[in-house]
């Protein structure tokens, strides 16, 4: 389970950084299955960044024995990242070695509100500046991502005074004593350029253990608003403002009233496109519109030259839409290799491909 | 050309890490395709990590078109590394989309004396802990190394007083202005536990420039020396000391007289553990026990679970050895990869398998 790889790595002094809302139940060979994200990912990388090896028991029942701590080894071809995000349709991963960090020193955490995606996206370039790799997550919310959470998540509540039409949870983790210096100077920025409207920096663990759990809890808090067309897309950063007023228009085009419920990781171009159903709207209705909706998502997201699936994968949900939206040679190749690796198709068989 | 990438990434004010010996005249195509790794990979990567997309045209001429930017992209499975490392035996990469990163403020190098790898090692766990990400470059250098150095390269001076057995050339790259204050308490604790006999900051830009020329001259000064015989390893970052003393015995019992000359990238676990001929002895006898020296050496690489060939992969000089140090059902997943890519063998024919 990934939290007890968290707590190990942290009794050893060191870290596990891999962090999502489902760490208390996915396991790590599921993590490297679907090459987990999470909100570390802007300074860790995905999970297929931290791992150092693999063992893999294959379709004919071969293991691959692959358990390498090195760093660097280019002795032919990189096996590893093959199985890494497969889905578990090239074989099983059953063990792996995973890369340890430093532990951070500081950690400080901000809750910020301001008024779109572009001034979100201004703060981001400027943290980024002033704090490099020890901007370890940068997370852009809806105001109806954090209303929802804040009105139907257990124990949840507002850090700032007032709404905004946008948040930004965002953290610092260094090995030095300088994050609260960094953050404050990287929020006093904002001020001054007019890009951040309001900001709270968590004065202990236990207000920065709040924030988070009012981003924990923005999936589940959206189901008592009624039905929810997900999308989980990525697109160049730049690009995610754009992004988001395309399709919020054509959305609400399309069905007037929906909600759109936008939030995930800014600094990755990923975006966690939901949308809510009218109020008062009948749930069977609105998600029978599913593929309508996701097709013209999809759409603006290739203009873009996004991903349709930017880290929960393909599964079966995702696998009817994927040769509409890949490359013709990419899917031949991954045929080619399924059809190498499992001809049988005993490997998580209708998942892909 | 490498070269060139860097300093249009430096013209828009952005850093690509990618950095080596050769940058003057290596391509880009050819990093990918060899995974090249160099001085930055302690804190960057080795270039597997810095291209986010690739174009490729395949054996049978279709055209793998990837050129994503996109930093997050599940959907299916991971071709680019395929051909990432892959020495063009799979393809050959035309193009591709490459990561920069935020050009640092501050550059602190430092040049270190110390008794033995040991000692280094204890440094770089103190800079690791001090420095984390902005800890760029840890460079372990023999007295061999440096002396050859000094005395055959151009315009290459001795950066320390007096000559110790081991040497670290470490830099730090900070996107604040803390680089120097981290630099030297982290020098101060070297000092103050006895692990770092003497050091010297670069006081100026020349001066980081000539520390590094002693770096880059350390192959090439080899050559006056007469012939070398020359190894890529890596072992896990603890097992370094380890490695060197048990290689240092075997050659020098195998080869009296034979003169090890360590030198590599210690935060990666990565030595170029290359071996002079004793002084006045027939070169072409000592090039002739090539195989035997390897032998010696790489059985003790793989008793430590490392790699014969950490950066500079497998071409034509370690064809042969892979069989014997792979993992087998590894080579025979290569072999199949191969026959199915280039069923033909007209991709880089005769290298890797």
């Amino acid at each position: 389970m990934l939290q007890i790889a968290q707590q190990r790595a942290s009794e050893v002094d060191r870290l596990f950084p891999l962090s999502l809302g489902a760490e208390g139940s996915c396991t790590i060979g599921g993590n490297l299955s679907t090459n987990a994200g999470g909100t570390t990912a802007l300074a860790y990388g995905v999970a297929r960044e931290m791992a150092l090896g693999l063992e893999v028991v294959l379709a004919d029942g071969r293991i691959l024995n692959g358990l390498s701590k090195l760093k660097k080894d280019n002795t032919g071809y990189d096996l590893r990242n093959l199985f890494i995000g497969a889905e578990g349709t090239l074989g099983i991963i059953t063990a792996a070695t995973l890369k340890l960090f430093p532990k951070p020193r500081a950690v400080e955490t901000a809750f910020v509100g301001l008024k779109s995606p572009a001034q979100a996206l201004k703060l981001l370039s400027i943290s980024q500046n002033e704090a490099a790799g020890t901007l370890t997550s940068f997370e852009l919310l809806s105001d109806f991502a954090v209303d929802f959470s804040v009105r139907h998540g257990i124990d949840v509540r507002a850090p700032l005074a007032n709404r905004h039409a946008w948040y930004v949870l965002m953290e610092l983790s260094s090995p030095r004593d300088d994050a609260r210096a960094a953050l404050e100077s990287i929020l006093a920025q904002g001020l001054e350029q007019a890009i951040v409207d309001d900001a709270v920096i968590a004065a202990s663990l236990s207000q920065r253990a709040a924030f988070w759990k009012l981003r924990d809890e923005m999936s589940a808090a959206q189901k008592p608003e009624g039905g929810s067309i997900k999308h989980d897309i990525s697109v160049p950063v730049v690009a995610v403002p754009d992004f988001i007023e395309q399709a919020d228009a054509a959305v609400v085009k399309l069905i007037p009233g929906a909600r759109p419920v936008p939030f995930g990781h800014l600094g990755d171009g990923n975006i966690h496109y939901n949308v809510s159903q009218p109020v008062d709207g009948d749930t069977a209705d609105f998600m029978g519109r599913w593929h309508e909706v996701n097709a013209l998502v999809f759409d603006i997201v290739l203009r873009m030259g996004g991903s349709i699936s930017a880290e929960h994968g393909i599964g079966v949900l995702k696998r009817d839409e994927l040769p509409g939206v890949k490359d013709k040679v990419a899917i031949e190749l991954m045929r080619a290799i399924k059809a190498m690796l499992d001809p049988t198709g005993i490997m998580n068989p209708g998942k892909v491909l």
